[in-house]
């Protein structure tokens, strides 16, 4: 429904830039939110795109453009501007969303913009710059209310009238002592019902949530989801109040952390994006697929050990694909449960074993169950042979043995990498699949050799 | 960090549990949010938790506490109390609430409940109740602001200084005709600077934005976050205001949906949860294996097919897991980034050509550099053998053709999916891997046994 909205709005911007129709593309422009702008900028040709951005004339609009635009659009872009057009965009800005678009350029660039820049927008945008990627310094902003907190009710309000009419969010007051402290927080609603004279320090909460400039921004999102805030405060060492995370950029925090997560589980990287070239793609994937590389060769190797088996029962090698797999598959699911249950807070690493133990149980009963189905399978497909019970034994033991330690390794090693602070979504995808290949192909030969008596 | 805290609070609670000490417990209830509450209830064994929730005596601080509780947990609690005392609990919460806690009741409980509510508040409930799951009806609160157009500015402000006291998120004024039709929306700022007499529908903004009813909480919460808006007006067919769905709800919807589609691109089905006991478990992921179990009973045969071939060659066996393996992640990488790609409005059904051929692209190139790596070690391993640079070419286009097809069908079938409009995260999982185990297996042969001339 969203998406159809913008594809035929892209369209009929096509057919307008066919015709050379510049003052409805101009009221398009104008009407059109920037988050729908961005997304319609994404369907366009490249030329399109930039004959459709040179009928833009608003600064504060091509600004609210560019903090919505992917990377490499914004890059094309503004490699269209002089540098003080750049300069005027950027000064139109909130000081975040320049601080991460500066990140996207090459530093002579950004250092003669942030030069040109007024003094007071390019302060903060270095101070923001300054803060490490990914906490909450980076993305805060320095859009707040911060109100002294002998001030009484009445004046609150007409301070609010008056000198914060721009403050996009106003909807905490934060308090704040002689030197810049944050010592409460006090509501609009609390504003109405006090006594005008009352100064805020005899109302405000004092039990405040705050992060400090260096907390990791998903600590962050992670306290604004739990406690329903439409924004955090952020304080530096000294518990001075320099900016605040609003909850727009919360959300945008869950949805990326969330896609970081499932990348790396599929043993992707983090930092692939999708409108990358097939050379950066393939670098960036190249690496990932080394380790199932690496367990292949392992596997390789183990099944050439049992060649002998091989020999005297070729059908050995045809039930490799189906043990493997049911392993490969419950590992997947039981890491993946785990992963998400880790990212989501349901589950605790202090109950590793309970976890690791309820998998454990899973992975056995779904073993035993498949296991027999596969048994079967293999008792009738040999029905005639004398070795048939045999085989069909080992292949069941063999599928109980493979989804059961699947479902151990798949659940234990992310809850042993959360507790050693290794990120665990990173290293479970790629670790755990390798690893069950290698032991799943090593007990079925151990398995049907004993059983078969090679 | 924040898990520490509420570990460390759930410990003294054990403590002070152990040693009655009913006053240092109701003074820790009273200071905690109910979000550190519920986690902290997480953390106790059902003794405890019981005990602990018999020294709450605050019906609303109850209330808050349920509305953050895991289902099991909740259930374990309710069941302690008399019918009286959650009526008491649930006229004190939000009807969002209640109706969703509602639904976790047996049908008998939860009409006896509504009988002996408020009438006014079981008829907000039952309301909420009848909206179908999912969709903005069943997310949205009555909890919103609506002035007729033609009230002047400074008769909103009385009337939000009076009304309008208990509205928990007075964001956004939205303004209704004389039938109660939205018509328009005005910012608390905008009251602020007109001219006190102007009535609203002289500068209320008419370009507004809403959902309906029955609209999919994940196309609202897409549009509260395109658009960083903090709540999103719910119209019903006659485009009458009867509710809004506020950020707080969005953040959980998206981490919820995020959760969902991880699980079902593991193929673990999009309902479970951590919490349930092993046999819901092991009969939630049951099904979710078939796929697998029939993929693997294929290659089995396909395999068994080729029964000749191996009993000349046995060591091509040893081949089967890198083979399978390199195929499986490649796959794996493929779907994942286009299943994320479509939840996340980067990668659009379009485009399905030219995703799918960067896709297949990318699958070539890294098919080449690990089929030559493949390659190389079967030729070394087998040096001395005349059929060394056969196999050794047949295991190198074995890869190259498995790794290609795999990235080819990953990025194809969840777009298929999505033009389709079935889930691409729910059925790219198991197809994929499934069908990509039984393609390199059978070209892996094939190959063999023609360049090999068995």
């Amino acid at each position: 429904m969203l998406k159809d909205k913008n594809l035929i709005l892209a369209d009929s911007i096509r057919r307008l830039l066919r015709r050379g129709a510049t003052k409805s593309l101009q009221k398009i422009i104008k009407k059109t939110h920037a988050a729908d702008l961005s997304l319609v900028f994404k369907e366009l040709s490249r030329v399109n795109r930039i004959n459709f951005f040179q009928l833009m004339t608003d600064p504060e609009q091509k600004g609210n453009l560019f903090s919505e635009l992917e990377e490499h659009i914004f890059l094309e872009l503004i490699a269209q501007l002089d540098i003080d057009e750049i300069v005027t965009i950027f000064e139109s800005m909130a000081a975040d969303d320049v601080a991460e678009l500066m990140g996207y350029l090459d530093e002579t660039l950004s250092d003669a913009i942030l030069e040109k820049m007024k003094n007071e927008d390019s302060i903060e945008v270095e101070h923001l710059m300054s803060y490490a990627e990914d906490t909450a310094g980076s993305i805060m902003v320095p859009d707040f209310i911060a109100i002294k907190e002998n001030v009484g009710a009445r004046d609150v309000i007409a301070a609010l009238q008056n000198d914060y009419l721009d403050v996009e969010m106003p909807f905490y007051i934060y308090v704040v002592d002689e030197y810049g402290k944050l010592v409460g927080v006090c509501s609009l609603r609390q504003l109405v019902v006090v006594p005008p004279e009352k100064p805020l320090k005899e109302f405000m909460a004092t039990d405040i949530v705050s992060v400090n400039t260096y907390t990791d921004r998903e600590d962050v999102a992670e306290l604004v989801a739990r406690y329903d805030y439409l924004a955090i405060p952020v304080v530096d060492d000294d518990n001075r109040l320099v900016g605040i995370v609003t909850v727009d950029d919360v959300i945008d925090i869950i949805s990326e952390e969330a896609t970081v997560d499932i990348l790396k589980m599929a043993g992707v990287g983090e930092d692939y994006v999708e409108t990358q070239t097939v050379l950066r793609g393939t670098r960036i994937r190249l690496p990932w697929l080394f380790a199932s590389f690496l367990g292949g060769i392992a596997a390789f190797f183990i099944i050439g050990g049992f060649h002998e088996s091989l020999a005297k029962y070729t059908y050995l090698a045809a039930f490799i694909p189906v043990i493997m797999g049911m392993g490969g598959n419950i590992g997947t699911q039981s890491s993946t449960i785990v992963v998400r249950g880790i990212a989501t807070g349901r589950i605790n690493t202090r109950d590793i074993w309970s976890v690791v133990g309820k998998e454990l149980s899973i992975g056995l009963i779904l073993g035993l169950i498949y296991g027999l189905f596969i048994g079967i399978v293999a008792k009738l497909r040999f029905i005639s042979e004398p070795f048939s019970l045999q085989l069909a034994f080992s292949v069941c033991l063999a599928v109980i043995s493979s989804m059961s330690v699947a479902a151990l390794v798949g659940s234990m090693v992310p809850m042993l990498f959360e507790k050693l602070n290794i990120d665990p979504a990173v290293a479970t995808g790629p670790f755990v699949t390798t690893s069950m290949d290698i032991v799943s192909v090593y007990f079925y030969f151990m398995i049907a050799t004993l059983l078969l008596g090679i």
